[in-house]
């Protein structure tokens, strides 16, 4: 999926800092930077990345978005890496013994939203590929956040895992329509337009014996208004339908332009 | 992230057919297969695929998907693979020009799930890897999804598109709640146990000259109660909190079991 508007500087939206505790794969921190910069997160920290740092693994995986992010932040433990955070959220795909919070993508999403209106520094952790984040990890952290996926078939890669919670973050951030339809160069048909279309179109029809059945006639006309009415038409499709009936007639169309 | 449970089927959630237009790695499609079944999602349709169907690619980074879906469908038309569909959504990172409504991965999600609860038919479409879905693939298709992400780097690749349209669907078909608060083995402290715990503390606090000046006396009290308050302690931890006091004052708990 292209798309990149390459004149725009990628938005970076002061959301939690993204915490990888003992990254394995450099093709796997690649990612999880590419699916941070995708969603606005710049804050990448590492904890004991495995193969250590720099990699050009990561940086070949991440698409450009090393090279655009702030130099990501190495540390020697978790608990230095989180040393500044109010508020900490430990990703977990599998439950753990601790009386603690557990939040959804979402949920987390907004409550981290919340806290960093309230001026808190906030972190997500991801533990490592094969094992996730180990039980000490999960202690230090204020909160859990479990991804709520297919029970029978949950195991996410690590940039996978970075996208849904980063997917999130980024869906509170921007105010985007549920649902437009953008017009183009034209604009919706007014009522007037759709009803000279229905007149003359009814007409036509008249003229043509359409209407074999009198009685029927009521309801078959309700229903092409319905018809018409639903596709919401634009007025360039209106002139365009105006000019398929005079076709169809044999007709110059008198509306054409 | 692990946590699969292997004991568990893969849920199908009866959702919509994925329709990969033109994929042209087979590492991109078992990708995608990854992402569907880990949102409950299991029909998968091939139009063209460049490198030819099976793909070993494919199995290997589908991590057992394709192996637990029905077997994928192939088609070589867009057409021929929409052909018993009712309502077809086409995702699209760049504006096309096109008058037909456009939805967020969210609000896609959620008309979807209307339509299939009407048991219409409905498929979303996914492009090339590089070039996205062509002009006419858009044509023929009811309406665009649009998935917000930083406008700077928007650029997604196939199996993470796939990833968010699929975790959207899935979120709609699960009522996991926004948050809760396992209790493992104990439960939440009653108020009798609480008001017992502060009762003590003060009584050892006394006896220990802890509150130096009278006046604050009540304010201090009221903090420690609120601290004690807000961390929501279980009877377990009360219990322990009671054997901390006892050990800090050289005595053998009264309460410990």
């Amino acid at each position: 999926m292209t798309g990149t508007d390459k004149s725009i500087d990628a938005q970076d939206t002061g959301g939690p800092a993204v915490i990888l505790v003992n990254p394995q794969m450099g093709e796997n921190i690649g990612a999880a930077a590419r699916a941070m910069l995708n969603c606005g997160l710049q804050e990448l920290r590492l904890v004991n990345p495995r193969d250590g740092w720099p990699s050009p693994q990561a940086e070949a995986m991440s698409s450009g978005a090393l090279e655009r992010m702030p130099p990501v932040q190495l540390f020697d433990s978790t608990a230095a890496s989180i040393a500044d955070c109010h508020y900490v959220y430990a990703t977990t795909a599998r439950p753990r013994d601790m009386v603690k919070p557990v939040f959804t993508a979402r949920s987390a999403a907004a409550d981290m939203h919340k806290r960093i209106q309230d001026r808190q520094k906030v972190a997500v952790l991801f533990g490592a590929e094969r094992t996730g984040l180990e039980n000490d990890d999960v202690a230090q952290s204020h909160a859990v956040v479990t991804i709520p996926l297919n029970p029978g078939f949950s195991s996410l890669n690590l940039g996978q895992g970075v996208l849904l919670m980063a997917y999130e973050w980024y869906q509170l951030q921007v105010d985007t329509p549920d649902r437009h339809t953008p017009m183009g160069g034209t604009e919706p048909a007014s009522h007037d337009l759709l009803q000279e279309l229905f007149e003359r179109l009814e007409t036509e029809l008249d003229a043509h014996h359409f209407f074999r059945n009198e009685g029927q006639r009521p309801i078959m006309i309700r229903n092409l208004h319905t018809l018409l009415t639903r596709a919401e038409m634009t007025a360039q499709e209106v002139r365009t339908f105006h000019g398929i009936i005079s076709a169809l007639i044999g007709k110059k169309a008198p509306l054409e332009k």
